[in-house]
C-alpha cells in the first residue's frame, strides 16, 4: 500500500504542520474549531519531497489518492469539477511549512470550462463574471501551469479591445470576453503544441504539479536563502472551494491581523474591498479600505470576523494574521497563521500577552526572533530637521531610509550588494523584486496598502517602506519618479520614513534608534533565562559608550591595531618598522605610548566596573605600509619621468622596504604573537599603556576595569608562556612604579587549529580563551575570507555546496568541533579558564546556540548585535532545556 | 643526603651511558674488562643538568663529592696532586651520552704547578719537557676555563722568541720555557684581575665548571641541532690521570678503528704519532702515520692494541673508535666507543656483523641511521673525464662535489644556505667551521688525516672530504688556493672526489649513484620487516624509473600541474583560463588531454604493475599567469613610453585577467577540487586522460598500472562526492568508448584541518585517504611556508622557539594529531580504507615513525628518500615492538 499522501480537511489540526504546511494545517485547525472555511484537501509536504527526489516523477498512487480525494470532496459539495450543472471550481495553493508569503503559485477557479460556464452564469445570475472569470482561468493556468508568456494573453486582449473599440477591460461584454476565451483557449494550444487540455481533472493534476515545480523557482530559492529555510522541505498543496468575493457588493475579500504588525498595539488592523478577489487585495492593485469600514458596510460578517479573530488569537496564544472572503454576504475563512511583524510589534505583543496571562515570560523570549531585532538598532530620521515631505504615503513598514532612487531590484540589487544606498522605487512589488528589496536602506511603491507584497516584505526584513503613495508617477524607462514638480532621476538622493509615510528630496540625517520600554522589559526576561555572558567588540570610546547602552556586559575583544592608523601615529608606526635596532624600535614605540594609553583611558572610563579584554597588536606590518604594486608603478613613473633623485631615492627606500615586508600569504604570515616574540618591544609598550590607563582611570574616576590582556595568534604553549612573561613582567613594573595593585588576567586568543588542539598545553599559561572563530574558520576550512566571498565560495553557497556561510554562522561539524575541543581540553588542566568568543559568530543566533551546548562562558559582539546575542543566549538556553528534558 | 654525582672508574659500567657519558661510560667498561685504561673518576650528567637548571650554581654537596673522589684517587695512584714530590697530573674532559667529536674542551696536564713541576721534570728525566707543559697548561687552562685570548699568550710566546733570538718553539730552552711560564702566569692574572689561581685543586673545579659550561657553547648548540641532540641531556666530566705519548720515542698516541670507517672493510684502520699528544693526531697539526707502521715502532704495544680492539669489538658487537696513548711502551686506553661510518661502512658492517654471527638481521637494520644513506644516493664523478687532477690527498670521506672555492665557514655557511654550490677549503678545520661543512658540497684541507676534525664531521654529514693535500698553499686573507701553479680564486669552480682523494680545478659532471649489494642485503632485511608500504612521488617517466629502481612500490603522488606548462602547453592553459563559457574551455582542455595523456603514458609504462596515485589539477590558477606586479610594471611602462596600441590593449587585457585571478592569500584560495567544482571540465578532462594512458599501456605492455584518482583539498562531504561523480562518469565512459574493463579507485588529499576533523563523513566517498602533511601543516599551525622559513619560523628554529621544523618532521602533537583523528574516522566509516601520507615527511624517519603507530598503510616521498623511508619503516616497526613488549 502507498504512503498516505491527502487528508481531507477534517482529517487534520495545527500540529500537522510539517505534514500539511501551515496553511493546510491552519485551516484543518480552523474546521475542526468550527470556524466557517470553505471545503477541500491538502496534498502532504511528503508528496512534494519524494517528487523532487524522483525528478519530478510523482510517487506512486498519488494521482489515485487525488482523484479519490477529488470525489470524496464533491460528494460533501454536492457539486462536481467542471460539470454543467452544480460546478465545482477550486483554487490551488501552495503551501510550505514555513510562510514564504507570494513566493509559490496560486491557481484560482480551477473547474471553470466550456461544459460549466454557463451553469457559472446562471448561479451568480451574471454572465460576465462567469466569461470574465474563465478568460481570467485560462491565463493564469497558461501562465502558472503550462509557463506559457504573459504577452501572449496581453496581445490578445489589447487585439480585441481594439477590435470592439474598448478602453479599458470592463468595457468588454459578456459576448465580447467568450470570443476572448476561446482565442486564449486557441493560442494556448497552438502555443503549446496542441498539448493543451480543456479536461478540469487533468488541469487538476498538471496543477498540482505546478505548485510543487514553484518550491524549485528561483524567486523561491532566493527567499529560503535569505531567511534561511532549508530546500528540502517541500510545499503541500491546498485544493480548496471557491469562493467569491467578487459577486458584487455583499461580498468583498480582505486581510486582518489581531494586532497591528507594525507596533504591537492590540487594535483592529486589516484592509478590506468590496466585489474584489484576495489576489487584488494581496497585490496592491486596487487601494483597499481599512477593515473598521467594514462594520458599515457588512456589519453581520464583520461582527463573525472580529469574534473569528478573537478566537484564533486565543486559541493560538499568538497575533493572528488571517485571510477571508466573504460571498454574499457569508464570511469564509481562508487562512490563519501567526502573523509577520516588525520587531517593535513582536516585543510589544510578546509583553502584552505576558500582561494578558495568554503566555509566561520564557514563552514571550521564544517568541523573539533575535535577528529581527537589527530592524530596532536602524537609524531613524533626525527630527531637528526643516525639510518638507514631497509625498506622504502609508507607513508600512517602520525605520528611516537615505539612499539613491533606483527603479528595478536588479540595480538595486547589484548597487546594494557592492555598497552603495539605494532606495527601491516601484509602482508595486512583485516577489521577483525580493532581491533588490533586500539589498535597499527602504522601498516606496505608488500602489498598496499596509498589507500589500511589498509592505510585508519590507517588514520580514525591516526595510523602512513607504507604499501606496498614489500621487507619485514612476517612469520605469526614463528612471524618473515625478512627485508634485519634483523630477527624481536615478541616482538622487531620497530619504524615506516607514514609519510616518513621509519621503523627502535630498538626504536627510539620520539618529541612532533608542530601545523602548517593551524591548526592556522582554530582555530582562531573557537575561533572567540565559547563562552565556554578552560581551561587546569595541575600539575606542564612542563603540564602548554604545555597547554598554545596549547591554554589554564588557569588553571581549579590543582591538589595539586600529589605535597605530591615523595622522600622528603612522610615521611613529613606520619608525618602528624601519628601526633597525631594539634602541630605534623602542624609541618609536616610546612616541606610540601615550597615545594607545589615551585611548584605552576613553574606553576604560566607559567600561569602569566590567571586564575588558585588549587584544596585542595583531595584523602584520606591512598593513601599515603602502600596497606593494602601488609602490612599484610610483618608482617605476618616477624613473621613466625623470624624477628628482632624492624623492626616487626615498621612494626605492620604501620599496626595499615593503618587498621585504610581503608576503604571500599574509593570513598565515609574520602576525599576531609572531611579532611579539620578534618584537618583544611591542608587547612591553602595550602593557605598560594599558596599565597606566587603567589606573589613571581609577584615579580620576575611584573605580577601573577588570583588565584582560590578550596575546592572539598563539600555536605554541611556548609562545604564550613568552608573551605572559612580558607581560607580567611590564605590568608588574608599572604597578610596582606607581606603588598600586590590580589584579589582571593574561589570556590569549584560540584561532588556529593547533591552538584548539593543543588547548590542554595552552591553557596552562592562560586564565582565558577567547576562540576568534573568523581566523579558526579560515584555517580550519583553508578559505582565505578576503578572496573567497566573491569567489568560489560565493558560488557555493548559491549553488547549495554548503548550507551557509561559514563565516556567518559557525561550522559545527568542523569548527565548532574544534572550539568544543579547545573548551575541554583547556579546561581539564584549568578549571578556572574563562572562555568565550569574539568576532561575527558572536552576533549570531545560530553559533550562539551551538556555543551554549559546549558550556562557554561569554559570546562577543560588535555593539549592536549585543541585544540580538541577549536574547539568542535565551533562547539558546531554553533550547539547550528543552532537548535535555 | 645529597645525590651521588661522582663515580669511580670501577664503580661504573657501559649501561650507565645516560648518567657517565659515552666516554665515562667506556673507560669504566673498558676497566671492567681489564683493559688498560688510566685511573680516575667521572662528574655525573645529572650534575651538569642540575648546574644548568640552576643559573651555574652548583648542586650542594658537588664540591664536597669531588674533593673526595681526588682524595680517593690520589690513594689510589700513590700521588697527590701538585704535590712537589710523586705529584699526580690530571686530564679533565667533556663526556656527551651521544658522542660530540671536538665540540666542548678539554684540559691536559692539570696538576702541574710550581710546586710539581720539578718533580715532573725530575720523573721524565726531561725539564724541558717539564716546563713546556707548564706553560701549555697555563694557556689551555687560561682559554678554556678563564677565557682569555690566544693572543694574550702568542704574544708573549712572540716576544719571548724574538727576545732570545729563537726562530722556532722548539729553539727554547727550559730556561727560557720557565721564563715564558712566569709571563704567562704573570699576564694571565692581570687579565683577571687578580682573580688567577695557582692552586691545583681550585684549578680542577674550574676546570669541571668550564666542561659544563661548554655544553653550552655555540659551536655545540650547532652540532646538536644538526644532529638532533636534545638539548637538556648536559654532559658528564672525566677526571683520568695524565699519560704521556711525548716522552720520547717509545711513546706515541693514535686513534683507531676496528674496521674501516669508510667502506666498512674489516681491515686495520687507524694513525698514531709517536712522541705526541693525543690532540696531535686529532687536530690534525701533524700528518700521522699508518697504524700498520706501529707494529715496526713498538711492536709489544702493537700487539696489546691488536687484542684489545678485537676484545671490545666482539664485547660491543660493533665497529669501534678507540683512541689510545702509549707512555714509555706501556699501552693505555683512553676511550672508546661505537665508530662514526659512512652510510657504505655502516651497510657493509652491520651485513659482516650478521654474517660473522655477532648481530642478527633485526639488530643489523637498528644499526643503520636511514638519514644517513642519503650519502650513498649522493651523485660520483662521471668516469668519462678526461681531466686531470691538480693535486691528490687523502680520501677521507667519499663521493664528490662540484663548487665554488670559499675559504672561510662563515662565507660557506651564508652561500651555501642561499643555494650556491660551495667547497669550503682550510687549512685545517676546526669545530668552529661546523656550520660551514654542513652547508657545503664538499671540503677540502691542507693538512690533518684520515682521523682529523674535517675528516670526522665530513664522514658525520655525509660530505666528500679531501684531507691532507700537504702541498696547496692557501692564502685566506687573499682568499686562494694556489695548486702546483694553478691560482683558485674564491667563486671559481672546482671538483673534489672524496672517495679517490683527487681534486680537480673546474667543474666535472657527476652521475647518479648506484647502491651496492651491501645495501640490498640489508635493506631487504628492513623490508622483512616493516610493514608500512613505500611509494614516491614522482611526475614523469624518469622519475618514475627511479623511483621503482630505488625500491618504491608505487606512486603515492603523481602530480599533474606540472604537465600543463611548457612551451606548448602554456598557450592552452592561458586559453582555458580565459574562456569565457564552457564551450571554450572545454575546447582549450581538448588540446590539453593528449598532452596529458602522453605523460601519464611514459609514467605507467615504468610502474606497471604498481599502484599510481594521480592528484588532478591542484594550484590557483593565477600560477600559470603572469605576475601581478611585473604585469602591472609593464603596462605602466608601455604607458608612459607611448607604445603602440596594441600592444598595449593586450597587456592591459592580461592585466585585468591577473587582476581578476589575484588572490591576497592563494594558500587558502580558488584551487584544489575547487576547481574542479567551478569547472567540472578539468576533472573530466584529467579522469579521461588518465584512463587512455591506463588502456595504451595495457595494449602496450600487455599490463598496466593500479589507476588511483586523488581529489586535492577537499574539505567538505559534498566536494568529494561531486567530484567523484564527474570523475567515475568520465573513466566509466572511456572504459564503454573502448569496451574495456579496469579497476580503479577514487579517493583525496586530506589536507585540511576539516578534512581531518570530518573524516567520517569524507571516507563515504573515498577509497583512499592520503594524508598532505605539508598543507595540513601550513593551515594547522596558520604558517605560510613561502614566508615563514626566512621569517619568523627561522627564528623560531634559531631561538628553540620550536624543537624542529615542523615542515621537515610531523608536528606530532597538532598536525599528527588530526591525522590521527583522520585515519580512525575515516576507518570508523569504511574499514577497507587505505590511508597514506605524501610529501616530504613521508620520507623522514621521525615522521614515519610517528606514522607507524597510527597505523598508515603507505608513506610516499621523494625517489631518493625511499630507501631512507625503507629503512626508518623497519626500524619503526621495530621500535613498536620493543614499546609493546
Amino acid at each position: 500500500m502507498s504512503e498516505k499522501y491527502i487528508y481531507d480537511l477534517s482529517e487534520g489540526d495545527a500540529s500537522m504542520k510539517p505534514l500539511l504546511g501551515g496553511k493546510g494545517a491552519g485551516v484543518a485547525e480552523m474546521t475542526r474549531l468550527g470556524v466557517p472555511v470553505p471545503d477541500g484537501f491538502t496534498v502532504t509536504t511528503q508528496a512534494c519531497i519524494e517528487t523532487m527526489n524522483n525528478n519530478g516523477e510523482w510517487p506512486e498512487g498519488l494521482r489515485g489518492q487525488i482523484a479519490d480525494a477529488l470525489t470524496r470532496f464533491e460528494q460533501r459539495a454536492g457539486r462536481v469539477l467542471g460539470a454543467s450543472t452544480k460546478p465545482l471550481l477550486v483554487s490551488v495553493r501552495s503551501g510550505a511549512v514555513v510562510s514564504m508569503p507570494g513566493m509559490m503559485d496560486t491557481i484560482l477557479n480551477l473547474g471553470i470550462s466550456d461544459e460549466s460556464v454557463d451553469a457559472i452564469a446562471a448561479e451568480s445570475g451574471n454572465e460576465r463574471f462567469a466569461w470574465d472569470c474563465y478568460r481570467r482561468f485560462i491565463q493564469m493556468y497558461g501562465e502558472v501551469v503550462e509557463g506559457l508568456s504573459s504577452h501572449v494573453y496581453e496581445d490578445a486582449l489589447t487585439a480585441m479591445k481594439r477590435a470592439k473599440g474598448a478602453e479599458s477591460d470592463t468595457d468588454l461584454s459578456a459576448a465580447d470576453l467568450k470570443e476572448l476565451t476561446a482565442e486564449f483557449k486557441r493560442i494556448s494550444n497552438e502555443e503549446l503544441g496542441g498539448n493543451w487540455t480543456n479536461d478540469p481533472r487533468e488541469q487538476l493534476f498538471r496543477a498540482v504539479e505546478a505548485v510543487f515545480r514553484s518550491w524549485q523557482n528561483p524567486r523561491a530559492q532566493v527567499y529560503r536563502k535569505a531567511n534561511h529555510i532549508p530546500d528540502d522541505l517541500g510545499t503541500a498543496v491546498n485544493v480548496m472551494q471557491m469562493v467569491f468575493g467578487n459577486r458584487g457588493d455583499t461580498s468583498g475579500t480582505g486581510v486582518c491581523f489581531t494586532r497591528n504588525p507594525s507596533t504591537g498595539e492590540k487594535a483592529l488592523y486589516g484592509e478590506f474591498l468590496t466585489n474584489a478577489q484576495g489576489e487584488d487585495v494581496v497585490a496592491g492593485i486596487r487601494t483597499p479600505r481599512p477593515l473598521s469600514e467594514l462594520r458599515d458596510v457588512l456589519p453581520e460578517a464583520y461582527d463573525q470576523l472580529i469574534k473569528t479573530m478573537r478566537t484564533m488569537e486565543t486559541h493560538y496564544r499568538d497575533m493572528q494574521d488571517m485571510e477571508f472572503t466573504i460571498e454574499n454576504g457569508k464570511l469564509y475563512m481562508l487562512q490563519t497563521r501567526n502573523g509577520k511583524r516588525t520587531a517593535a510589534a513582536a516585543l510589544k505583543v510578546a509583553a502584552d500577552l505576558v500582561d494578558e496571562g495568554l503566555i509566561d515570560k520564557e514563552e514571550a523570549v521564544r517568541r523573539i526572533e533575535p535577528e529581527q531585532l537589527d530592524q530596532l538598532l536602524h537609524p531613524a530620521i533626525d527630527p531637528n530637521h526643516s525639510a518638507a515631505p514631497v509625498v506622504t504615503g502609508l507607513p508600512a513598514s517602520p525605520g528611516a531610509g537615505v539612499g539613491a532612487a533606483v527603479f528595478d531590484a536588479d540595480t538595486a540589487a547589484e548597487k546594494g550588494a557592492a555598497g552603495e544606498p539605494v532606495i527601491l522605487i516601484r509602482f508595486e512589488t512583485t516577489p521577483d523584486d525580493i532581491h533588490g528589496v533586500l539589498q535597499s536602506q527602504g522601498v516606496l511603491t505608488a500602489h498598496g496598502g499596509m498589507t500589500s507584497h511589498a509592505a510585508v516584505v519590507a517588514r520580514g526584513f525591516g526595510k523602512p517602506c513607504v507604499a501606496g503613495a498614489t500621487t507619485i508617477k514612476i517612469n520605469p524607462d526614463a528612471k524618473t519618479v515625478t512627485i508634485g514638480d519634483v523630477v527624481i532621476h536615478e541616482g538622487d538622493q531620497i530619504t524615506v520614513n516607514g514609519s510616518t509615510g513621509e519621503v523627502f528630496n535630498g538626504p536627510l540625517a539620520l539618529i541612532p534608534p533608542r530601545l523602548g520600554e517593551d524591548f526592556q522589559k522582554v530582555v530582562g526576561w531573557a537575561d533572567e533565562i540565559r547563562d552565556l555572558g554578552v560581551e561587546a567588540n569595541a575600539d575606542n570610546g564612542p563603540d564602548a559608550a554604545k555597547a554598554r547602552e545596549l547591554g554589554a556586559e564588557g569588553i571581549g575583544l579590543c582591538r589595539t591595531e586600529h589605535m597605530f592608523f591615523g595622522e600622528h601615529r603612522l610615521p611613529a608606526m613606520h619608525e618602528m618598522i624601519l628601526a633597525t635596532n631594539d634602541e630605534e624600535r623602542r624609541s618609536a614605540l616610546d612616541k606610540i605610548l601615550p597615545m594607545q594609553q589615551a585611548d584605552f583611558e576613553a574606553i576604560f572610563t566607559e567600561m569602569k566596573g566590567l571586564p575588558v579584554t585588549v587584544r596585542l597588536l595583531d595584523p602584520p606590518l606591512h598593513e601599515f605600509m603602502p600596497d606593494l604594486v602601488t609602490q612599484a608603478l610610483t618608482v617605476q613613473e618616477l624613473e621613466l619621468t625623470g624624477a628628482d633623485p632624492g624623492e626616487l631615492a626615498a621612494e626605492r627606500t620604501t620599496l626595499a622596504q615593503v618587498k621585504k615586508l610581503h608576503e604571500q600569504n599574509p593570513m598565515l604570515g609574520t602576525r599576531g604573537c609572531r611579532l611579539g616574540m620578534l618584537y618583544p618591544q611591542i608587547p612591553d609598550m602595550q602593557a605598560r599603556a594599558v596599565v597606566r590607563a587603567a589606573l589613571a582611570v581609577f584615579e580620576r574616576e575611584g573605580e577601573t576595569v577588570q583588565l584582560q590582556i590578550m596575546i592572539p595568534l598563539v600555536h605554541l604553549q611556548q609562545e604564550l608562556k613568552t608573551q605572559r612573561e612580558i607581560v607580567v613582567a611590564a605590568v608588574d613594573d608599572e604597578l610596582a612604579k606607581a606603588g598600586k595593585q590590580l589584579d589582571y588576567k593574561v589570556g590569549t586568543m584560540i584561532e588556529l587549529p593547533r591552538a584548539a588542539l593543543c588547548a590542554d598545553q595552552i591553557a596552562q599559561y592562560a586564565d582565558f580563551f577567547s576562540f576568534g572563530t573568523n581566523d579558526l574558520t579560515q584555517t580550519t576550512l583553508g578559505i582565505s575570507r578576503d578572496d573567497a566571498e566573491n569567489g568560489f565560495l560565493g558560488w557555493y553557497e548559491s549553488s547549495g555546496v554548503v548550507k551557509r556561510d561559514p563565516f556567518a554562522t559557525v561550522d559545527v561539524d568542523g569548527v565548532g568541533q574544534l572550539v568544543r575541543m579547545g573548551v575541554e581540553k583547556g579546561r581539564s588542566v584549568n578549571p578556572s579558564l574563562s572562555t568565550g568568543v569574539c568576532g561575527e559568530h558572536g552576533g549570531d543566533p545560530d553559533s550562539i546556540a551551538f556555543f551554549q551546548t559546549i558550556g562557554l562562558d561569554y559570546v562577543s559582539c560588535s555593539p549592536y548585535r549585543v541585544p540580538i546575542a541577549r536574547f539568542a543566549a535565551a533562547k539558546a538556553k531554553l533550547a539547550q532545556q528543552d532537548s535535555a528534558s
